[in-house]
């Protein structure tokens, strides 16, 4: 983690405030309550969304307590997210620990998403945020949107480039863009600063979701977490496999399109894989990733240089070299 | 229903526009969530939420468009929290048909309970509408805070009636008392009005779960749509039971909780609800949710006589006359 580690550097006192008052939101006089936000907070991720918030507030402005509202806010209801999506993905782990609903259980869990997302509301309306909930409730509305859409489009077997980037668009992108909005909106009022902004954190939260996407063929079960081939296994058709298919003519893609449909096993998914390598579906997915990368780069470098600024390049290069 | 039917009389025609209004909210442009939406809107359960808001605007006021607007709040949040709830309790039906987890699967009852939630905030921040938005909130907040302390709560087997009143406060009385204060605030800016309205939703939304409670030892399985004892199943500690305990010496109290505890099946079950009435739990509880009604009906006949009063106090009557 050396690279996070330099990125976090003009923040790190931000980001330990953060972590007291995200703690302090989360109080509660209910006992089993408490328990689980206690697990909850001390399994803390990498704090990217909030890290952005902070960056991009630094990037135009200057970190204040608006920036901190928002940041607690971004990361309240990406916990929420999280917590649902274990249940609904049935996950037993999340970050190395057992998920809240293999601790506890799925009523639990369900519940604690529902208090997660009404406390990041309140956080809002407390301090009159009424823009920063905006811009979040459009976002969650997108992220269950992009789910759906998903589920539909794998029933379907659509195999797009365009339906593809249109999920991970909402699913993904929308919360990350949201984040850097929130924290430009919290320390500048310039609107163009804002629409460039917010266009920088759509591009890298589609770069994000495309590593993701690769990392599921390429990455190694015990880092990750999960196990290699769980989209396909899932029946998700990601950007890697989509650009496999149009490397073979259409009698192959569609022999392939078959062969997932039917087949869920571990040795099966390996031949897939193996397919996916081998008619370059990471090389190019990794390339378009990159491309997205460089674009929001570009958009950053036309801002003044300043430490927020490196750390936003830096960060930018991060998301498409993560192996976790 | 015909009592049902006389107490809608007043706003039958604001109740159309509600139903427009609402499933014109839920249009989406993906298939997948069409569908279930649209199962979800025929599937329209008493609309008592919006309802209430409906009947206390005209109490205090003249029925207004911020009246809709609150209506569709809370009829979108409370349709929120029955889908999640379907999702946790494993529930297969819902208002005589399948429950969304049911006919689809709960990642899909998950995400549509969470695009629900967005919908409902959206609505808010579209009609400027802040003040609804906190009420409701809070009333989200204070939900989940409710239902996870009925979860701490059976784990360690209290039995009193403060415990169970705290509970029933947030799981049910919350949200119902924030229709009503919406309602009123819709239509009037008189503080003191909103308080004693406010206060009303408390105490009938208090004897409504009192009500299901007593219902879950009395009701026919085929009419509530759950089988009697369901409750004691999931070894809740309700009203009934409650009062019955305190009607038997400690000793037998002990040994009853100890039964409750090792016991699910449905001839044990049985043998409960039989001590619950010899012991009269259900005489007691029905007392107290009368009291209740009363005490609420009491506060609405304060405000100036029209036909909205005379449906509001029939509801309250009919909360705790209510066979289902």
């Amino acid at each position: 983690m050396k690279i996070l580690d330099n990125i976090y550097l003009p923040v790190v006192k931000d980001l330990e405030q953060f972590e007291q008052y995200f703690a302090s939101i989360l109080k509660t006089n209910i006992g089993l309550l408490d328990v689980v936000v206690r697990y909850l907070v001390s399994r803390k991720g990498k704090r990217i969304r909030p890290l952005l918030t902070f960056l991009t507030a630094g990037l135009v402005g200057k970190i204040n307590e608006r920036t901190h509202v928002g940041a607690a806010m971004v990361e309240l209801l990406h916990t929420a997210t999280l917590v649902h999506d274990d249940v609904v993905d049935e996950a037993k782990e999340r970050r190395g620990l057992l998920s809240i609903n293999a601790r506890w259980n799925n009523k639990i869990a369900v519940l604690l998403g529902d208090f997660l997302l009404a406390k990041g509301l309140l956080v809002a309306i407390e301090n009159k945020e009424f823009g920063f909930l905006e811009i979040l409730s459009t976002a969650v509305k997108l992220m269950s949107e992009g789910e759906l859409l998903q589920i539909q489009t794998t029933k379907a077997e659509e195999a797009s480039e365009e339906k593809y980037f249109e999920i991970i668009h909402s699913k993904t992108a929308s919360l990350i863009s949201a984040c850097c909005e929130i924290g430009c909106l919290s320390s500048t009022i310039d609107e163009k600063a804002r629409t460039r902004i917010k266009e920088f954190g759509r591009l890298i939260g589609l770069a994000f979701q495309i590593r993701d996407d690769i990392l599921d063929f390429t990455g190694k079960s015990n880092i990750i977490g999960k196990p290699i081939g769980n989209d396909l296994r899932e029946r998700k058709i990601t950007l890697p496999l989509i650009y496999a298919l149009q490397n073979v003519n259409t009698k192959e893609a569609k022999s392939i399109l078959t062969f997932l449909r039917k087949n869920k096993k571990k040795k099966e998914i390996k031949e897939i894989v193996e397919f996916v390598i081998k008619n370059n579906g990471i090389i190019l997915a990794q390339h378009r990733a990159k491309e997205l990368i460089e674009k929001a780069k570009q958009i950053i470098l036309e801002f003044d240089d300043n430490p927020y600024r490196q750390s936003l390049i830096s960060l930018a290069d991060y998301i498409i070299e993560r192996e976790k």
